[in-house]
């Protein structure tokens, strides 16, 4: 299902990346959560994007991050490699060793830091495409980088045909429906992916060819199955989830600076991700403790983690308040129990 | 289909106001679109929307437009009429008025000029809901005025049955989908409409009630063509169908300050709308009719309206090419007839 | 100093509106509350301002409100009377009427609601400035209305005589300097006011004419005070009064909805104002008053109000706790007196 | 002037890096440019800030770059090292390092890419500060980078000595007020940077302490000349200057993706600084050399280069207009001179 007539699709993940006691990339966690991912049926895996937190490493650990992933992976799922570097020629570089790597494809995000005008993006990207030895992806996600408009996109889309997708963050199906409009006419093998989970269904509905979901490193097992509903063509069904899964999206959104938030829940899985490289304050901290609460109790509703041992208490929808409730509640039954004692 | 259970369903059109040469309220024209709006099959008018610009008229005149609605609708379909004004005292006097003039609802746009705070359109809102004689949808047009965030909306539909719907005009599905899956659980019989054409499909997979679309002003029929294809559930049929009206939209939309462009499409379908409240500089009513020629290209497509005699050359999706290309073919054509005399 | 040469100059005091227990104008206190203005030094009086509250009000409010502005000041200072209605005729109408009432000059605020273009915005004012019979003054504020750029200030300023100033509220130095680096050369004449208070002392070290300063309707003590240091050229001075003046502004600004906390403050000058006719919930009442005891505290310091009979304790810069800390001393103070008795 | 009780003061230049025909970094020209730029009176050098497109080069290259001016600088003037790097730690090493080559502090930009809420801004600059052998600047350009709001300011500078002052890049003079209210109470100490080099006097009327501006890297002779006149007190005189610096430094500004326009400046001054890390286009080839033309006027104005040798027309203050008329005047004397041969 991930590639059809080479076309990317599918639901690719944007993997988080385990980091052990000392800070370090933690390869054999990684290596566990990878086969993780592929077991509970994710198209591909996309390593270095956003999620994957790819800025807060260094040069060397975003390679060895790509490589790490490329192995274990092996040809399993195809690879979308996150590739972006400090300047064109840096990337380049990333690009070939990714393609050595085996990566399917490089996912390249718009210059960021300096906001560029479309003039700018347009070269960047041209220079990128004319020396790249593996297929490229476009990544927009104007709320981090200098946005690709439309008229970029089907400019690159007709000039290179290196240039095979578009992985585009912004969540606005107006928006993706003008790109598609534009590129599928002269480019029908182009592929449009989108980053923004919450609209996945009416997204393929109007004809994307997958996404790139960070909640499918979570709960790989929900995003494959809302896949699954909508190519059977069961959309009320496919609808109800996807509507749950905005709960799971929120919380995991507006909890934390992103994607500290997807830290908290991976670990409800079984997994040690360690630290984040931006620091928590301790408030910060405590308030991860409350939010991890409430995701296992959103988690636990879909039967993919126990529920606490404690028991969960309704949700009222706003954050903050079931964050104290969820939290009350645990200490509450913890005295019960000494009560009982 | 317009109402069911007292649900706002359907598309509702936005409808633009006709001016005589004074620039007044040209009442007999209003009344001839009204009819033909109804005959092509839209679900409800909505007077006094945006699209009507209700801010450019007098209280009276505000008045007389749903006076003259109303009576020209008689019943045919509802009429959801536009009731903000200056305060809070003049609108309550509005939703009266338009209880008498028999409109099903009115709509009123959150307090606008100022930017206030969730609190304040809640004050807002309750005021006035503790006073209308007429059931009310809140307007969230955040480009244009006041936001009404999600905890907003569902604390104003948890106190006030009198509130009975919403209608965005955000375009932004995940947001939407935010407030259903806030509000349907305390309402179900709450309304969601939303004011974003080319989203239409989406939104409805997603469970909206229905649109308040000022292209269904333009080209009623395939709104309705849209929505009836929806509900025959013959997706891919739909998908083609919105993703051309797209365009539509798109040309109307950008080619000018809003709405000057669909007053100069409406006009396209054998209406006189006569000028608009707000001038245009020399260099605008050039463009106006460049922009006019494109659109009756893009309607002859749909075969809604005859294409120019001199014919139409391919789009290229670029606006401003497109005007420039129409213009010239359109005086090459009549060089070439001179010339041929 | 108000007028130098015909120059709109000096401060004017953009004045908020009270009402009475029906929610009407209250005549009586808004003729004693201009001739406070006026004693206390202010160089002219700008009613139907943003501050004023002016689209809150009806047609025949805010033509009562100039009246009454007008008559009351009776020559001693000139007024800017805002008159910006809900189109261009009723605009001009409204520029009549007020020029027969006597006013110096009118502000029309860029058309709002819709976001015009510069083309837009450029064809308004050009239709006002052709038959407007009083002196116009654009009055520029980006985050109510659409914006005026300075291409579109220049070339209004260039073609029109009648045009003879701007007020500007975005508080941008830079862009103020733009301005004036565009218009002078051309119009050695015109005015720029700003309405950033804040910001009035730097402004004017820039080259610009004065102020429409919100502060001024509170303490118009102390802002004729800062004018008259940096005429005087006692540059520290004046630096240090702008610098406190920024608690006084900011406080006001950031407590409530614009202008709510002016009204809260205003009061504590012995003025009526009634409430405003934005209602406010239960929670934004009891806010209110919290924060008229933080305003009376730094107003106290500045000496012109008494410091309440509790005393003061010292402000962190927080609002939100120096809210419940001045509340909770005013509490704690009547309970010693209490145990005291 | 550049030190005053150790408090950093004066104008600090963000120098750009000129590059050699490989791309790479070029010594000797950085070299050279560094003597120039001291020789013409900056108080302190500032490299790999935003102006030296710090994130375009590899880490091994910022850290030659900082060795590189260090060394050039030999004490003459302060150096202000840029030190962000992708995490915490490698922002720490570089700290140690740049102390070790001799830099009088670090500025280090708030956390980009991902916007972070004020707490962990906060989080990741205590912890920075917490190991740091080097005083700390803290840079805020939120149109680049996290902002870091007042609140955060003031409590960094209250718990980290090592802290010792701010470099804010918003222009806006009433934030930096507020900034300086809030934190000189606490921190007398510390220092106040503007990079808004169109408001350098009306910043320093109201307090700041100095500016780091890309200006100074292409007119040095004319910040210090601003600097100077504001500090014996000619306002008249440095307010001319102020404005007409606002067209040096808008040219360069508005002209190409920052800072393209002050590349293609520092070559009027007599440097090779090579082509850009980011590649141009065909069309921003050719554009670059229209700027280039306009440039040389403005700057001849000040007589700090020759004019063109065919001579300037007249500016109009649209740019676009000005690079087409002088280029256009610079064919045209071409051509006459041939003719006249």
């Amino acid at each position: 299902m991930s590639s059809r007539n080479g076309k990317l699709t599918g639901i690719f993940t944007p993997n988080l990346v385990p980091l052990d006691s000392r800070g370090d990339i933690n390869e054999a966690e990684l290596r566990r959560y990878i086969d993780w991912l592929i077991d509970r049926g994710v198209h591909g895996i996309y390593p270095n994007g956003s999620t994957g937190e790819f800025t807060r490493y260094t040069v060397e650990e975003r390679r060895r991050i790509i490589k790490i992933v490329c192995d274990q992976a092996a040809g399993r799922v195809p690879v979308l490699a996150g590739a972006a570097e400090a300047n064109v020629k840096e990337t380049i570089a990333a690009c070939e060793l990714y393609h050595d790597y085996g990566a399917r494809a490089v996912a390249i995000v718009s210059p960021f830091y300096y906001k560029l005008s479309p003039e700018s993006v347009y070269a960047y990207f041209a220079e990128v495409a004319r020396h790249s030895p593996i297929d490229v992806t476009l990544y927009n996600i104007p709320m981090f980088a200098s946005p690709i408009d439309t008229p970029t996109i089907k400019r690159l889309a007709g000039e290179f045909e290196r240039i095979i997708g578009i992985k585009d963050s912004t969540g606005d199906v107006a928006f993706m429906c003008r790109m598609m409009q534009a590129v599928k006419p002269i480019r029908p093998d182009f592929s449009f992916l989108t980053g923004w989970d919450v609209v996945l269904l009416p997204m393929l509905v109007m004809g994307v060819d997958g996404g790139t979901n960070a909640t499918s490193g979570i709960v790989p097992e929900l995003m494959r199955k809302l896949w699954d509903l909508i190519h059977a063509n069961q959309i009320d069904a496919a609808r109800d989830l996807q509507l749950r899964i905005l709960e799971v999206f929120d919380t995991m959104l507006f909890s934390a600076d992103f994607p500290e938030g997807f830290r908290a829940a991976v670990e409800l899985r079984g997994f040690n991700f360690g630290r984040s490289r931006q620091p928590l304050s301790d408030v910060q901290s405590i308030d991860r403790l409350a939010l991890q609460r409430v995701l296992q109790c959103i988690l636990a509703d879909f039967g993919v983690v126990d529920a606490p041992s404690e028991g969960c208490v309704p949700r009222t929808g706003n954050l903050e308040r079931d964050k104290v409730m969820q939290v009350t509640e645990a200490v509450m039954a913890k005295l019960r129990r000494r009560g009982g004692a």
